[in-house]
């Protein structure tokens, strides 16, 4: 097959800097991605609540799925005989899918690790499984996102020992991902790992910014270390990373995390949390969040966020919301995730204008000394 | 107050006719309905589900919610004090609230019936309330709706003196509310009650016919009789009730009943089926029911319905609306109620074009032929 060689696919260009923020463009197969980008997850081909045409009115242009989930139910291969992943949930967007090595860690209750992959049982039925390298691959080509991740592992972020064996086999199986791929249509990123180590980090950063792929992840963040040591550990990335391709913070997605992050260097994230929080009654804003069970909310006619222009807070008031909180109205979910999921898509557009404009470094200030005041206020009540 | 007479704001045209049916334009202050019409329900001032942009889409005009629920849970106060109903739930076309008779009848365990009214304990959290004609005109005038209904009593379809003090309930009821009633902006329609007996239904439907009212139910059907049961009794009330004046066939929400209730005269239906089907995972189609779950369509790269212009089978295969329903994913709700929904809106819209161009009993027998085809080649498998 004479395909062109994937860097066609998936050029990257740096727009506009400020510092270390910067504002990019990716070419994916199916669009171009504008960064800073956050990234809806969509975990079982659907991002919990929401149909592809609401999260296209929210002007989403990435949508993360997940390789362990897919893989399991409804199957990889049932993905690609209707034809593949964008056909099948109807998202003619980029797509992105992780490598599901996180989810055997964090879902399955029993896994064996050796040097050649993970033997794991599956949450939904208990039933054994492989993971590898090149099955993480064969799964992801299966599926037919844009961007596909290496198979990786990650580790506790505070235990040396795990996380220096971690790096070693993240190291080795990223080169094994590499050498599966077939697909040129696909951008294979690879993770660095390393958990709160500098050295770890520092050499997980060479080792893979060495291998001259079309983007990097950084993975074991945001699971248990500080914010701090989550900082400190993207300067040493971020130094090290090629600063002509796009790096991708994964699991990443509260609005201080954003723009922690794209003070540091990142271009793309991705979290649960919009949805997640969404589905248990909970507005994120910039400068916080909205427990919209509360009481306070009955007789409460303003919409969650004034001047927010989402569908929600256009049409909605939280006494309304509260009332389908209340009734256990599905409704609920749906609006209060297309509120969040707005949140942090338009703090990542307003962001990217900030460093076109070259004010980042003020509208970050301004973003955390707001967080702050919201703070001090809501101690006060 | 010098408020124009409530005729003016619920003027009533029978456009073309057929048969028995009709197609007519029933104006209202929140605009107007083409008749024959599907009111999809919002019981506690949401279509499950499904926001009022995707209403919008489907091009719904006319969405029932129940005073029960609503005066419960957030009470109508509460409705009004947020600006009412259409306000309330962002629903700015016509609103049609029930008058909470059936479902303290069908919902709350205890209740006591006298002449003045009804004393029943709340489905949520057992507490105490009383309904009488003139509260529940005081809630539905709190609600604000475009179309309110007169406190009645629906008693089980085959118990003759049950009926009978119902119907003599029913019609003193009325008369209270039609007192009671303030707001010129809204349509107050009286109900014919009187189970399966024909002599009942005929006594109901010409005491109610004689009220002049700007519009007329037919309650108390579709409760557990037969379809021939059902059908004769529409027959009887259409002869009697006024054929310049709207008639709404309440709860009543089948295909084959939207049909055979416009071959009788009815002009308007609602009913909960189409999204509790589609909660329960079955798709309606004009011609039967798809249950989803089943492994049938696993593999089914089709559309729930070819050629239906809904956006669901625009979008979706049957095989990602079984994944969806498998994995427990809200989305199969929405999806479904979509389709679902569609159906009996197009079915409307079918039947009215059908009346204006004369070819409405050509288009009642290729339906039922079309329905008996399918139960055959269903038998069949």
């Amino acid at each position: 097959m004479s395909s062109p060689p994937s860097i066609d696919y998936f050029a990257f260009k740096v727009l506009a800097r400020q510092g270390r923020a910067r504002a990019g463009l990716f070419h994916t197969p199916h669009g171009n991605l504008l960064t800073p980008i956050f990234a809806p997850v969509g975990t079982q081909a659907t991002v919990k609540a929401i149909t592809p045409a609401q999260l296209e009115e929210l002007d989403a242009s990435l949508v993360l799925a997940n390789t362990y989930h897919l893989y399991l139910r409804p199957g990889d291969n049932l993905v690609k005989e209707m034809g593949g992943l964008h056909q099948f949930m109807n998202w003619q967007r980029p797509l992105l899918t992780d490598s599901g090595g996180f989810q055997v860690f964090s879902l399955s209750a029993t896994r064996n690790i050796d040097e050649d992959g993970v033997t794991f049982k599956s949450h939904i039925d208990g039933s054994l499984h492989r993971l590898t390298p090149e099955k993480s691959i064969a799964i992801q080509e299966n599926l037919g996102a844009d961007i596909i991740m290496a198979f990786d592992e990650c580790a506790p972020p505070y235990e040396r020992d795990y996380n220096q064996r971690a790096v070693a086999r993240t190291h080795a199986w990223v080169q094994r991902c590499l050498k599966a791929k077939t697909r040129p249509d696909q951008a294979l990123f690879g993770i660095v790992q390393g958990g709160i180590f500098p050295d770890l980090r520092q050499e997980s950063a060479q080792f893979i910014a060495s291998l001259d792929l079309p983007g990097y992840a950084i993975g074991g963040l945001s699971v248990g270390e500080t914010k701090d040591e989550t900082n400190s550990m993207l300067e040493i990335v971020d130094a090290i990373l090629p600063i002509n391709k796009p790096r991708y913070l994964m699991g990443v997605g509260s609005p201080e995390d954003l723009v922690n992050g794209v003070l540091r260097g990142v271009d793309i994230f991705d979290c649960v949390l919009p949805t997640r929080l969404a589905r248990h009654n909970a507005a994120m804003t910039r400068t916080g969040r909205l427990n919209l069970v509360n009481a306070a909310y009955i007789h409460d006619p303003l919409p969650i966020e004034e001047g927010c222009a989402c569908y929600t807070c256009r049409n909605f008031s939280r006494a309304y919301l509260r009332h389908l909180i209340a009734a256990k109205e599905m409704l609920a979910a749906t609006l209060l995730s297309i509120h969040n999921l707005h949140t942090l898509l338009q703090l990542s557009r307003d962001m990217r204008k900030a460093i076109q404009e070259g004010c980042f470094d003020e509208f970050a200030r301004d973003f955390f000394e707001s967080r702050k005041t919201r703070e001090k206020e809501d101690q006060k009540q």
